[in-house]
């Protein structure tokens, strides 16, 4: 599966929080495409970019409840309507869709009678419209709010979440999770010295026996709740 | 009373609907100010010129489901967070804040299960989000959808209305566009000639009864309305 990420931030380079998400990006077919940095924007080139990916992301600070000016320019350039709709071959169809907006702003502010009043899901509506009409699947949003006010160990599990948003299989479901993880695990496996191997084969191990562990207590756990409901 | 309308549209020489608006918005007080011919965003200036109008209102087509990029440009370079809110003075609070979307779809596709599935409203949460940011008052919008699909007389009625929502006392009650066309009928009138001056008396003289008409069959339907309930 191939990840396109059109980011978009005017001063990226001072952005610790962009620069934190760019290192998380570094996977295996993820490409980090940064609008602004584009001196002329090569449209067939940029269609071709997002015809090749399975899942697109635009990843944004918000601006004035939106992304930043250089992301609109991109899209009223890039996204032709011929191209997303306009010929009836949809060649994004089904591809999956997701947005990581930054904020400076606790999410808790983002809801109706908080500080900001609408949601970030209510904010982003231009974006799904824009999905839907090329047929694409919506991801939900992956909100990254005040990231340096978090400890080290959140920023850490942050890292872990976006890494998976970007390239685990959805919806996000615990079986889907396991199967990320375990990859990651194998991956380490492959590239570690044999000093490492026992370790990372020991952890492998417990994790496995742990995810069986879990299956047992869920069909425990349906079990009571079959007999609860009858 | 002040209307700064500020409009966005990257090929404004091309678009013969905001030639058509350009028009209508030739009245006294009413600023048009389009953001796409400015080389430079002084910032200060812009400032300026939102601060001196009572009524604001951004105008441009749909693009992606929100303004072209000029907008966002203009808006993440002039709405300095300082400026919004950020020193608690408020300097847009109470004013008027408008929209006038310009659509080359029927406006009975913006609605969940028609074929844009979302209704402008809920597209244009970004505007209202700033508008409420900033303490302003925020009006309903005013669709312009498939202009050059109307008739002569509908498009001199959308004229109108669109001259309305620059100039009008909101809420759009009846009592206020009553005192609207009253004022627009008397300024006809000081500046026509002598030729034309008898023809708009009896306009008036006209208009008038008939508003007095309407008054008088307004209170009647309260009457009934009142035996009714009571």
């Amino acid at each position: 599966m191939k990840t396109l990420i059109v980011v978009s931030h005017p001063e990226i380079d001072d952005s610790q929080t962009q620069q934190f998400l760019y290192q998380g990006s570094k996977q295996k077919n993820v490409f980090w495409h940064h609008v602004e940095e584009l001196v002329d924007i090569d449209v067939a080139k940029e269609q071709q970019l997002l015809t090749n990916a399975d899942r697109i992301i635009f990843q944004f600070p918000l601006y004035w409840y939106s992304a930043p000016s250089g992301l609109k320019d991109w899209e009223d350039k890039v996204l032709t309507r011929n191209f997303i709709y306009g010929d009836k071959t949809y060649p994004l169809k089904d591809k999956e869709f997701g947005l990581v907006v930054t904020t400076g702003l606790p999410l808790k502010d983002f809801q109706k009678g908080a500080a900001e009043n609408f949601s970030l899901d209510e904010l982003m509506t231009p974006y799904r419209a824009i999905a839907d009409k090329a047929k694409m699947q919506i991801l939900p949003i992956f909100p990254v709010s005040q990231f340096w006010y978090k400890t080290e160990l959140m920023q850490m599990d942050l890292l872990i979440d976006y890494q998976r948003y970007l390239t685990q299989k959805m919806p996000n479901s615990l079986n889907n999770r396991q199967a990320w993880f375990e990859n990651k695990l194998q991956q380490l496996d492959l590239d570690a010295d044999i000093d490492d191997k026992k370790m990372i084969e020991l952890i492998i191990n417990s994790f496995t026996s742990r995810i069986e562990e879990l299956e047992q207590l869920n069909e425990t756990l349906e079990m009571v709740k079959e007999d609860d409901e009858s």
